[in-house]
């Protein structure tokens, strides 16, 4: 009986032999010049601590929603968001979390019915397409580090791919100031593009909110007075000391690197793979972030 | 301000008003006439109960991967998964369990090496197209109940959606006897298409799987000694007496609900959407499934 410990294990190691070249998608990533990564400014991360301790990150888009990433990033500064919590985990769906309790002083400058920043305009953005076919847009593509959807009418969204993080809203569009968050915790739930105000992405610390117990009540709210997991506080990254401040960059799409990694993902042949899919998926080839090494 | 209690709860919300036709998807299918169903065999429901209690039920594919399927129901008819464990839980991709210790007895007419089911010839089976393209296939859509691709060889594959059930194997293709499997507890992982052999999908309980903390080990392994979750027993549906045997039934991709269904999940456009998404993609509208009703 062979022996098989590693198993699937191996469809995603990433050993690279002393002589080969790189051919996994995470080894071509490794070997990227520092010329194909971007710093993400300090003002673009927000950064989620638990009671208890743990940390979450998630990169901000302003290119998108300018007006709920600024009422986040004052929300963020104000300290609203201290001892909230998670309070809805909705299996193969999202993680919702923070307040949009009354009684909580709103912070000077925020916009109380943001605009609904669902799509923008194309002007001033370049996509580079995936290359493969999309069953909701005419075309999908990455644009300055964010991967999006563009429509017949021109339009562009950022999309709804495994950690992407938008504002709650109530029936209304226009509503939704930017105090509830969720994070998409399973598969691409696209059909909420253009549907919600998309603000950035998880980029570190996902699985604090993809593995926490599913909430019991409908569409995975708590039970009243419970909640998955609290929040001792959201502050931006900016706000934190130069010693303690987290730094990331993620992978320009307009590199030769991204190429190679995208070529990778649609046409895996390392050693467990039989057949190349020949394709892939946006939301299955998410760009790639680390944490900006030391000098 | 407004009252954003449900916020993105709504998105979901299943509470049709009286009088109102059915617009969501579960509005669609629990509307569905008894003759949109189809029972699942009792021989091809696996029925994982851990210790502590907990069950998860996963539907066996015999059509796709019969000399496979044929090896699970021996080893849980020959109590071969009792005591083993779930070992690796790897955040957006799987959670895997069982056991290839070579200690444990093998039932008699086990294939070892079975072969490579990873596809299987489209005779015999009608494909009910979704009717949007997909970057890794010629074509998707289902047939007998599961989701499908079909390509330009005209070979055919289950795809790993969420939820999806495979077998781990070494390196070598025509191996993994299916004492190892894993479901796909993260963003569909098509790129394992036509690589790994398609047994099934979870039905029941996923939630018990894809809640659990992350292996901290490299590919989501847990360290030596330890598991995320141990498995009492893994016994077939019709092993177990009549009073506690669970009964499911799958929705036919034949029937009019589901293509009413379909075209909802294709162009929601109930309270919460302004903007319906034009398609879906295969893994985003999985085959609705239900416990067969008391009559």
């Amino acid at each position: 009986m062979p022996v098989l410990v590693p198993l699937l294990a191996l469809a995603q190691a990433a050993a690279p032999a002393a002589a080969k070249p790189p051919r996994t998608p995470t080894e071509i990533v490794a070997a990227a010049p520092a010329s194909a990564w971007r710093a993400i400014p300090a003002e673009d991360l927000l950064v989620i601590d638990y009671e208890g301790g743990g940390r979450t990150i998630v990169q901000l888009a302003p290119a998108f929603a300018p007006v709920h990433v600024a009422n986040i990033r004052l929300l963020a500064n104000g300290g609203y968001w201290q001892g909230s919590a998670i309070y809805r985990v909705q299996d193969n769906y999202v993680a919702q979390w923070g307040t949009n309790d009354a009684k909580r002083t709103l912070p000077a400058g925020i916009v109380a019915r943001p605009p609904a920043e669902y799509v923008r305009n194309a002007r001033g953005l370049a996509i580079r397409p995936l290359g493969f076919p999309d069953p909701y847009a005419a075309r999908v593509g990455y644009s300055g580090g964010w991967p999006v959807a563009q429509y017949r009418d021109g339009s562009v969204s950022l999309t709804h791919c495994y950690g992407a993080v938008g504002v709650g809203r109530d029936l209304d569009p226009d509503t939704g100031m930017g105090g509830e968050l969720y994070a998409v915790i399973g598969h691409a739930t696209r059909q909420l593009d253009r549907n919600i105000a998309v603000v950035g992405r998880v980029i570190e610390g996902i699985e604090l909110m993809s593995a926490l117990p599913r909430g019991t009540e409908a569409l995975g709210f708590y039970k009243e007075g419970s909640v998955a997991k609290k929040i001792a506080q959201v502050r931006l990254a900016s706000a934190l000391g130069p010693a303690e401040r987290p730094a990331f960059q993620y992978l320009a799409e307009t590199s030769p690197t991204f190429t190679a990694y995208l070529d990778r993902r649609a046409n895996r042949d390392d050693d467990f793979y039989r057949v190349k899919a020949g394709g892939v998926d946006l939301c299955n080839a998410p760009v790639p972030v680390r944490r900006t090494p030391a000098r």
